[in-house]
């Protein structure tokens, strides 16, 4: 009854459209000793007043329900925590204090999708506190966007949560007002997040990794989390089999029942869940953010920097002079095609010689690193299948890295470092000061990381609280000794880059090396028009691009890259990433010595933006993206297809009005095919203004790739 | 080396094309009691020879693969089975007797999609025994049909598998060859079969339901298993995390670590798999056939019998006069649509008065049965929340059972009866036989059960052996006392009613109630153009069509039917059962006393077949389906879109060429839409063709229905 009061307020409130003010009016008071009786409600509007997110506190607990343009996403749901060996902090709640207010302001990254990114919101936050023993404080702090909302739990100092805490479970609900079609991945698997998407509607979903993105007519959703530091990831879990609302499942410890397979039980709103030990701390503490991104289409997600600015800026005076996006090469794909090999032996990839050549292809085509996999003692063997061995400054025989980096720097050329540590933290974090010191020495400023197994020290998961900690360290002593950072196998991003921006990219999602490694389970063609959508959502991507070579007959007689050579070019816009792989062999792009003409795209798309917009796209589909240079006036779009050949008109407006352009457009020949002739490409050149609108053919697994430079 | 060799054999044979006296002479003679050193091979065509089946038998195990028009689809896959306590039974096998044949025959259904079936099959017995202790002795049959193929094991009564089995486990591999795109739902969750499908790569499959159906460039396959009889449903386990070897997975019995969750964990292929208790058998044994439908197309699945073929015939001198396919209405949509209520009380569904309503109904438009929920006594409160307090014998007050059928009787309608177990097996096979008796006693000839709960007694799965024994009881008894069976929330259809021709029909999908009775989840647009592709290949689906009006704002204000009313009607085409429910209430299919003029279609459609073809279709996008009277001339299409507007031609070709057709089709108003505008529709009459081409426009949830009556 009061809610439905309140909802009239809202409504004369939106009418008045004077938010903050009359916000406050609505704040009845409570008296401290006297318990809730009438239910509590807020509400709070994004800037632009077409997301409304109201709360309501009741006996109950604190719910909150969020409406877009008018129409319901969330139906009221829970919030609340749990302590291990305590009652659920959900009950009961009195609220001592509620403030309003709004924040608008700009930003700049060190590098980016954009140059300039604007935090606007409106943010309430309401201090709790149970009206019984124990009394334990927390605040809930709620922030609405003009592209969705965020909150956090924040538990202070206090003599009712003394000591160490172990969090057992986050009640956190989202509970949909219908069932949407929905775009995911399953937790609680053994290769996180390397695996291709699933599209199901939202009631078949059984426990999902975030992002998750949800669709339906007119909306399109992304659930998430920004600013995961020091506590374990969100997954979210179904708990109403077969319907649509939709729980935190914090990653758990492997201490308790490790053993994998079980941790599906151990699931949030399960019976065992009370007993997992989900996230170690200590008040005060704060949890990530947890985000609701949200839009009119699908493709305007990919405009939103919700996550980013969820994240602390860096802290003052941080040392950002080596951080530099660029291209890399890598004695990598080779292996993945069955050419080399990672050990040493006659197939060994990482030799001196073998590193030259890439570095002469590199420095005359301004490509900024090398990376070579092997180039360390210890991958004899069945490496991933034991306890680590690898040493983290010895070079293996036959790569003499002093003769490399030198020859590199001569070249302008630098050397990318590996840490491959096949999972093993423990053992890997006894060299980890030594082996950047020793990267430092080397004037090597970037490293790929790896943690290639399925647990952690033998019983972690890749997402949890363990590793998360673990990666805060790697991120920070490679800072101190001024190298940047590219995880694989890692936790999923959530934004950090804005605090740490030498943490540059990361992998988290079933990369190309799947399509030449894979003996049989190479990506499907939509595989790449559904990432920027979900996997995209939480930050860069490193998916390697780039394949000019689509036969691998002599090692890899099934495998196939399911995309067109145009397509392959377009991947360098549409999927972003500050460190972009260039992932082929030298030879392959310039086979007998002579330069494929389309590797000239590669030459020109540059890896840190003025701009970005997603300009149209369907999720597994096509995607149409247009991105503008950081350090130039020029203008490049990608386009790509899955499996259906598309034509798509790209109306040219985002390009300043009172200027021509050069086109340069790389694209499908009539009969490419990514399956019977991925290689037949065109290119064509004209004089195009933003009165253009161009028609895009898009061949099976196609693409369109387009350089635009002021005339 | 000698598998190579035996290629160039079966090459050869090909191409001499003639299959069984070659076989034979590939059948190297093998001394009983010499070890196997040299791998033997066979090769079984399909009769058409699209399809190939190759067999090897080496020292670690026989293998199957298999190809379709010279391209693999299956790599050499792992045969063998596990029984507790025992070896696998797996390698050191011997080939004692090789032999083939082939057979071509027709036969009739009792009713079905096809009044004439043609089952044509070359077929290859091994005899097989372990060289070493125990020397056990197992035979595989396989057969390969222009469809697809299939296998099963057969375990000999022996000395040294004597006494009561408990298979552990079923080694049986399916080992694609390539990553397709996979249609599925997940096993071992709790309402199992009532899931919207997901599409996803192969790779991403955890553990499927069947039929499984898989698709790529110019093929399309189906897993599912025939003549599913004292044993558990197979269910299909990805065993290579991320990648796309499936191997089958047997639904437990609930007595080993009973609890439901952990029954993931004990899937086949993990540790805890040896230790679970799958199937209770004694020797001799069969399993169920292993079925691999394969088709150039995803709509030409539709048109397979190969389950059916592979089911036994029907005994002599079965009883078939009381089966007859047909319409019927039910009190059962206003429950779900909130009108009325199961329980006794204000709201009570089951009453004389209503009953002799939707007689008076159903007798206008020859719909032959009436069923009633709720008319018995035990549905007080949350009945599905405890243990079973139904009578089978005892109407409820306010349901004069004798009048109703008396009455019915008169009206040329049979009353349907009703068995909710609420999934408590041992309570209600105390009833059963009474039960019947009391059904044949009131000249009752159909039944619906109902399983409605997540443990059979609490603890057995709905898919495991446990319940395909109770099923069988019930179809016999109900055979015995001349009773139909129309089953919900029971085991899949594996082609059963071939032998027992009173099984008519079952859920084991998420029907039509969902979107009424289910507050926030209703069913996707896309969902009625997924299940013909996917649960539809296993046998009749009673979904429920016919739902006439759309707004239920009194009671359910955000729930909706997804689909436009030409889309229900098309509906009756496009998802096959014998009993076929016109599910909506009589005030809406004649508000104000006035009929719906797009009622005639429900009148005018049969529920059995001369023939069925699906002339076009796309899995999740839309289906085509043509389908000619078993009793008449006339034929019938049905057309339905997801939730895309798309226009499609209709060739109408499948027409007798001698003659022209009056033809009715009732479509989508050019306004219609599922989400605003359902109701929207036009019928229109013509004289047409075989030559003539119709385009039909269906719009968004929308649907096309025609019935075709000769000149």
């Amino acid at each position: 009854m009061a809610f439905y009061q309140a909802n009239g307020c809202s409504r004369r409130l939106k009418q008045a459209g004077v938010l903050l003010s009359l916000l406050i009016s609505l704040l009845l008071p409570v008296h401290a000793e006297e318990q809730l009786v009438q239910p509590q409600h807020w509400q709070l509007l994004s800037p632009d007043k077409q997301i409304a997110l109201e709360l309501v506190l009741s006996q109950d607990a604190l719910t909150y329900q969020i409406s877009y343009r008018g129409k319901a996403v969330l139906k009221p749901s829970v919030l609340g925590l749990a302590f291990k060996g305590q009652p659920l902090l959900k009950t009961g709640l009195l609220a001592d204090k509620v403030s309003t207010r709004s924040h608008d302001a700009q930003w700049q990254p060190v590098w980016g999708q954009r140059a300039q990114i604007r935090d606007h919101y409106n943010e309430i936050t309401l201090q709790l506190r149970e009206h019984a023993a124990p009394g334990r404080l927390f605040t809930l702090v709620f922030r609405s966007f003009d592209d969705g909302v965020a909150f956090r739990y924040q538990v202070p100092a206090q003599a009712a949560l003394k000591g160490d805490l172990v969090i057992s479970d986050e009640l956190t609900e989202f509970a949909f007002a219908r069932n949407f079609s929905a775009w995911w991945i399953e937790a609680y698997r053994n290769l996180s997040f390397e695996y291709q998407y699933m599209n199901s509607a939202l009631s078949s979903v059984s426990v999902a990794h975030t992002p998750l993105t949800l669709t339906d007519e007119g909306i399109a959703v992304a659930l998430h989390e920004a600013a995961l530091v020091d506590y374990s990831s969100m997954t979210l879990r179904n708990i109403t089999d077969n319907h649509i609302t939709l729980k935190a499942d914090l990653m758990p410890w492997g201490g308790v029942n490790a053993g994998g397979a079980n941790f599906r039980d151990a699931g949030a709103g399960t019976d065992a869940a009370a007993q997992v030990e989900r996230v170690y701390t200590k008040a005060p503490f704060q949890s990530p953010w947890r985000t609701i991104q949200i839009a009119p289409t699908e493709a305007a997600l990919l405009n939103s920097s919700l996550i980013l600015n969820l994240n602390e800026p860096m802290a003052a005076g941080t040392d950002t002079s080596y951080i530099k996006p660029g291209k890399y090469m890598g004695i990598w794909w080779e292996m993945h095609i069955g050419e080399k090999d990672w050990s040493p032996g006659p197939k060994q990839g990482a030799t001196t010689a073998r590193a030259l050549q890439y570095i002469d292809f590199a420095s005359q085509h301004d490509i900024d690193g090398l990376l070579v996999e092997g180039w360390n003692q210890g991958w004899e063997g069945q490496w991933w299948q034991r306890p680590p061995t690898f040493s983290f400054t010895k070079p293996v025989n036959g790569f003499d890295i002093d003769k490399v980096t030198a020859y590199a720097k001569v070249k302008g050329v630098e050397l990318i470092g590996h840490h491959e540590t096949a999972a093993g933290i423990s053992y890997y974090e006894q060299q980890m000061a030594d082996a950047f010191k020793y990267y430092q020495r080397l004037g090597i400023h970037s490293v790929k990381m790896g943690y290639v197994g399925k647990r952690l020290d033998g019983r972690e998961w890749h997402d949890g609280q363990f590793m998360v900690r673990h990666f805060k360290k790697v991120v920070d002593t490679a800072a101190a000794h001024q190298v940047m950072v590219n995880a694989h196998e890692t936790v999923k991003d959530t934004g950090l880059s804005r605090t740490y921006p030498n943490l540059m990219t990361r992998e988290s999602v079933r990369g190309m090396e799947y399509n030449g490694g894979s003996p049989d389970s190479g990506n499907l063609p939509n595989h790449t028009v559904i990432i920027p959508f979900t996997r995209g959502l939480s930050g860069p991507i490193d998916f390697t691009p780039g394949i000019f070579n689509f036969n691998y007959q002599k090692h890899r007689p099934h495998n196939r890259v399911p995309s067109t050579l145009a397509n392959q070019l377009a991947l360098y816009v549409t999927l972003y990433s500050p460190l972009q792989m260039v992932a082929d062999l030298p030879e392959h792009y310039a086979p007998g010595g002579k330069l494929h003409p389309a590797f000239a795209f590669i030459d020109a798309v540059p890896t840190d933006w003025q701009q970005s917009m997603a300009l149209d796209g369907k999720i597994g589909q096509y995607l149409v993206m247009a991105r503008q240079d950081k350090h130039s006036e020029r203008w490049f779009v990608g386009a790509t297809s899955n499996e259906q050949a598309r034509t798509l008109k790209l109306p040219l407006q985002f390009l300043d009005n009172n200027r021509s352009y050069d086109l340069v457009i790389y694209q499908d020949a009539a009969d490419a095919d990514w399956q019977t002739n991925p290689m037949a490409y065109q290119i064509q050149r004209r004089l195009v203004s933003s009165k253009d609108v161009l028609t895009l053919k898009l061949a099976p697994g196609g693409g369109a790739a387009l350089e635009l430079t002021p005339h």
